[in-house]
């Protein structure tokens, strides 16, 4: 019985969170605005490389929300980089959903023809079962994580339409198989661009940033649709 | 309406939740059985971290159940190894919960005296809100993630009876402010203990595991109690 309740309501949100995910997604997408939902593991670089993309995107303002439970370490950093950034605390809850992205869309002025970042809470699991109203899912992994992350954490790879693999400078301090990693990858997920990228050396984040100035030109364009 | 209904369904689930981790530490303590809730991010090391434990665990017999969404990676590893370990898949669900620990417990003939080591799904978030049925809550954190977690995922930190800081050997490679690392612990927990380590030279972990054998001598002696 409990169980046969737990997922009815888990149901219900997950409908009423796709409706409105839906509506904040038709609303970007007017006013050609690309949005990306930015997963990853704690600490696997997210900000990093957002700071490292936004400074390379030719020509396009970018926008960021910063997803936390608490603290607005990262909202702090971006803002002293002169990034328009914006803060989310869930205060507990463990991903980013709809309706708390559509509040503060709603809130805020974004311009026209520019890119969304919303980085999620720190999570391999739960932000990747919610939409949010995004046209791109990319998720930050890191080499440091190790090369078994595919095979444990599945949906969040079958999901990602770009895959940052970052930390790559790391590589010769620690065990990672790149060879397994992009093994699970494929298995999971044939489509996802793949990035190798280094927040140290700055390595890869140009052709990362290049694919996403197109994803906006598309959108901007009105070419744009859902995922790839 | 629906938040209200969400919460009710959650507090349900949390009591229920809570009873039966009182039933699966009371049948532990009774048999003497110390056992650990090991929680951390993807990739900090919590397998790792209990290969090294276990060979440091003098004369102590050691069961680990490995949880994960999906794969037997680390199990395998660990049968390879000689160490009795057990294999929980949750297939999507973000944390381990006390029935399916309760589950598993009942199948599996543990030894009196002896440490249960579970290791949770890597997450910051979800595991540490679900008691399991452990005495001793041990959070793997490394310093690739940086220094910023305990202030970004206070509830991990402050509920962790014992920290181990893994990859202490990547420390020359990456920005890990220790101090800023340990101030944010420290505002959460005065008490826990913080062993800092590293998978690839074995340092540390000797501490760690005295440490655990002491508090499985406890165990063995009925003066046991849940965390601290």
């Amino acid at each position: 019985m409990h169980d046969v309740k737990k997922v009815n309501v888990m149901e219900g949100i997950l409908d009423e969170n796709d409706h409105i995910a839906a509506h904040v997604n038709e609303k970007l997408s007017k006013n050609g605005i690309l949005c990306v939902n930015v997963m990853g593991a704690p600490g696997a670089g997210k900000t990093t490389t957002l700071k490292n993309l936004i400074r390379r995107l030719d020509g396009l303002v970018a926008y960021v929300i910063e997803g936390d439970i608490e603290s607005d370490i990262d909202t702090q950093e971006l803002l002293g980089l002169g990034i328009q950034a914006y803060q989310i605390n869930t205060f507990g809850a463990c991903h980013l959903d709809a309706p708390m992205v559509e509040s503060m869309v709603d809130s805020i002025d974004l311009g026209r023809n520019s890119i969304l970042f919303i980085e999620n809470i720190g999570n391999l699991v739960c932000p990747a079962e919610f939409s949010i109203g995004e046209h791109v899912k990319m998720l930050v992994a890191s080499v440091t994580e190790g090369s078994d992350k595919p095979y444990k954490y599945p949906l969040a790879f079958e999901k990602a339409d770009m895959i940052v693999l970052n930390k790559v400078d790391l590589r010769p301090y620690v065990d990672f198989d790149e060879e397994f990693f992009m093994k699970g990858v494929r298995a999971l997920n044939k489509d996802a661009m793949v990035f190798k990228t280094s927040g140290k050396s700055g390595e890869g984040f140009k052709e990362a940033a290049a694919w996403l100035s197109w994803k906006a030109g598309q959108a901007c364009n009105g070419n744009q649709h859902h995922g790839r």
